[in-house]
Parts: structure tokens; sequence; C-alpha cells
């Protein structure tokens, strides 16, 4: 432990060496939690990217021999991957072991690891650090990723106290403020703050391209345009996995949000200039009043 | 003329001295493209911020006196307002007079300065310069908000060539690339590229506020949310006229955007993930490769 209470590791493994266990694995180092990083990747050419950017010290041929002499495991995979891979790496699933993912949907990762990890599944912490990025792989990896960030823990009734212990203090060491909820409530929150914008953004760029000036449309796009589709370019796979392990939760919020989009149409097609504008001040205010990672008041 | 051919004016009559019209006074004062500055705003209070912080030389206590004297006009207004402030100043047009607006839309622009100016329409250039901020008044104003910038011009059949030359020549000079094209036109593009994504994100705030869970849903939202709802803090007022004016184009879109969401829709739910990933593909793709305010290539 360090003075301050943060366990330092000996060694992490890394299983998934993109973006978010790339940007991980700096962080560790960065802030001195740990001495070695064994990395494996599904590509070869990954891991051996990772190794060459100083990501990760030293190359795994397998997800078991990155994890065979480690004390901390990062799951860093689509979330659609995570069963397989915990299943891969069972066998040296410890309980003084700390485990846990980055996935963006959290009662599908508990399941799948609940399944795969059996005995072991109370070194299993769930988390999910409100951050990333449209650029995806590890060359965008950055030590400051997670900085100044939420991360959310979804721990259950098995997850062991020690390991939620030390994942609480590791990302309050990587700066970030630590969250804990259930799995739903975590899934039932992200689809309407995350998933959604991704459905909506994925959706409206794919509504232009289909017109036959699509092309002329977009070159003439502004600013506006530029950061509120920013998200439509991130990882198709990622998300493919995202959207379907929270298929019923974000469904509901779409059919939330076409209500809400009937209601300005409504108001729109009436000419009813008082309506709009309640609805827009509505969200402006709301909007313009929501600061990223805010405490609430209550 | 200035050596590059660009006119240098006396007098610029700003009408609105809002975020965009003084921006556009102090790229104009910047660039030396004009000596003195005479503004006016509906609210008096605004006015003299704005010549308390320089963006205007001269409080006028009217249109008409911001526009006597001047040769070249600025219209800074929210779009339902052209038509009663080019009422107001018509006596004062003259056929040496560039005038000119900011405006969203222009298809209700261009009709509502054919009815107001008569004579005199044919000095009136409609102009959309394709920047702006969720930020509105005086003070965030700033001299570079158009650089690097598109604008739109849409002339008529009216407009005088001299004008329109002179339009093209005062926008270049700040910086900014500029295309013609049909008022229709125009409106058709920015209901696709600008005034959907605008309605989208005030509908997605609405969705989520009105759910009890709606606060802690937002206290979670990361940088992915604050990107894609940044255009939902824009103004209340200035954006109910956009809507409203282009609203045919808008719903139109709105239908077609209805139907991609619909289609990603029914691929989640009959777990189609090949479906589901090639929609994401496409939308990935096309936003990675696009560019603000790139050339096309044909």
């Amino acid at each position: 432990m360090t003075d301050a209470g943060t366990p330092v590791f000996e060694q992490l493994g890394l299983l998934g060496c993109g973006l978010m266990g790339g940007s991980f694995a700096l962080a560790m180092k960065k802030a001195g939690l740990v001495k070695r990083v064994v990395g494996y990747s599904k590509s070869p050419s990954t891991t051996d990217r990772a190794r060459q950017l100083g990501v990760i010290d030293v190359e795994a041929p397998s997800a078991l021999l990155a994890v065979a002499g480690a004390d901390i495991v990062l799951l860093a995979v689509p979330v659609a991957a995570t069963e397989s891979t915990l299943k891969a790496i069972k066998h040296l699933v410890t309980p003084r072991m700390l485990v846990m993912d980055v996935g963006s949907t959290k009662a599908d990762v508990v399941q799948a690891a609940r399944g795969a990890l059996r005995d072991q599944f109370g070194s299993f912490v769930p988390a999910h650090p409100i951050t990333g990025s449209e650029s995806s792989g590890v060359e965008h990896a950055q030590a400051d990723l997670y900085a100044g960030r939420q991360v959310i823990l979804t721990p259950t009734e098995r997850t062991l106290t020690d390991q939620l212990g030390k994942a609480e203090a590791v990302w309050s060491a990587l700066g970030c403020r630590v969250r804990s909820m259930s799995p739903e409530s975590h899934d039932a929150a992200f689809a309407a703050v995350s998933h959604l914008p991704h459905l909506l953004a994925f959706a409206m760029i794919n509504s232009i391209n289909a017109q036959p000036e699509g092309d002329v449309f977009l070159s003439l796009a502004g600013p506006g345009f530029r950061d509120f589709t920013r998200i439509a370019a991130s990882d198709p796979k990622i998300w493919r996995d995202i959207l379907l392990a929270n298929r019923s939760e974000l469904i509901a919020q779409s059919r939330h949000f076409t209500q809400a989009l009937q209601q300005m149409e409504q108001a729109m097609q009436q000419g009813d200039g008082q309506a709009l504008e309640d609805l827009i001040t509505l969200a402006s205010e709301t909007r313009a009043h929501w600061r990223m990672g805010a405490r609430r008041a209550s």
C-alpha cells in the first residue's frame, strides 16, 4: 500500500489493448500503481503495437498467459466477448486477484461473469468509466483518458469486500470519482444518456446519406453538426454489442424520445410558437445548467 | 477599394447587436473594412453594452437611424423579425447600399425582404454564415467567429450584381468560403444538417427530463452526451423562429430520420447483429470521412 492507502500492484494482466485498455495501462504506470503490464489482444499486431508504444511491457500469446502472475486484471474487450474471455482465464483467477472490466453495459457483463467465473465470481468488480473517444485503437491511448471522469461500479451480492475496496482505491488514485449502483440502474441510466445519443447520431447520418442530395447536404454542415455527430464515428463492433446488450432499455428510451419529438412536431405543425418556445426553453435551460460529473444537490 | 479589391465601407449600420451581429462588427473592424459602426438593438441595454464593449461606436435610438449614412447594413435579428425591421429602414435603403442578413433560413427571409423593401429589394443580399454558438449575446461576440467558415448567399433574380459582388468580397475578406444557391435548396439542406440536429437535441433533453429518474440519469452523463447536446442550449426565441420558418422541410427530414431510426430498432429487436453492425458501419465511415467545409470532389 502507498502512503495514501492505494495498493501498488505487481502485475497488470491487460486483456484487450485498445483505447480503453491501453489508456488504463498508461494511467496505472504514470501513477506508479503497477510495476509490470502483460498484455494480450485478439490480434497479435495490436499486441505488438502496444508493446512498441510502451503501453504494455510484455506480450502474452493468450489471455490465460496474460493473467498468469497478475494481481490485477483489466478486461477491455467488446462487451459480447466478456464471457469467452473470462472463461479463458477462469483457471488462474484467485480470490486475491482484482478483476475488472470497462464495459458500457453492466447487466449482461455481470451475467456473463457469473457464468464464466463461477466460484471466482467474487473477484470480479464490474466497472464502467464514463469516458472514451470516437477514435479507437491503441494509437489513441492516453494516460489522462480517465482523469476527472466518473467511474460506475456495479458490485453484486457476491463481490468480495476486499476487491471492491481495491477497485475504489485504484480508480480514485487515477483521478476518478467513484459511484456505485446496481447493474440494472446503470443500464437504465446509460440507455438514456449514452446509448440513445449514439443510436440517434447513427440514424441521423444514415438518414441524410440515404437521400439523393445527401452529399451536398453534408458538404454544407457546420460546427453544430460536427459536435452532434462526433459519436457517430464510434467503433461499429463495440457499439453493435452495446446496443444489442442493452436493447430493451434502449428501445424504451427511444419510445420516450419519439414522444418528445412528436410533441415538438405537433407544435410546429400547428404553428404554435408559444408551445414550441416553451419546449425549447425547457431543453435549453436544462442543458445550460448541466455540468458533466457534477455532484447532485440532494 | 483596397489593393485586394475589397471595398472599404464608411459606415456599418448594425441591426441587432447580439452574438452574430456583434461578431460581424468586430470582424469588419479587425479587417479594416469599415470605419464606423452604428448599432441598434431592440433592448437599449444591449446597445449600451455593445458600445461599452467596443463592438459598436455609436448607439442609434432606432433601426432607421442606424441605417442613416450607412453604406453597409447587417440585419442580425431573429428571422421572424426580418420583415418588420426591413420595413422600419425601407425609406433609407438605396441602390448603392449593401444590405445583408445572417438568418439560418432563407425562403422566408427572401419573401419578407421582397415585401418590405419593394423597389429597393435589389440591394438585399441574403446571407447565411455557417457558424454560431450555443452562447448568445454581445458578451460572446468575437472577431474570429466567421473565419474559416462557409457563407451561403441566396441571391434572387432581382439582386443587383454590384451588391452581390460586394457581399462576396466582404465575406471572402473575413476569411469565409462563399457559396451561392437558391433559397429553397438552402432551406432543404439546412433542415437536414442543422435544424434537424437541433430538433433532436431539444427533444432528447426533454425526453430525459420528463422521466422520474431524469436528474440521476443526467448526473451520470459523460463527454459523448456533452457534445451531442451542446446545441440544445441554444437561444429559444431564435430557434423557435427557425424551426417554424422551415417547418415543412424540417418535418420531411424528421420523417426520413424516423425511418432510419426504425430500421436500427428493427435490427435490435430481431437480434440481427450483422444488420445492426452494417448500419453502424455506414454511419461511422460517413462521419469519419466527413470534414467541415471540405470542397466536394465533383
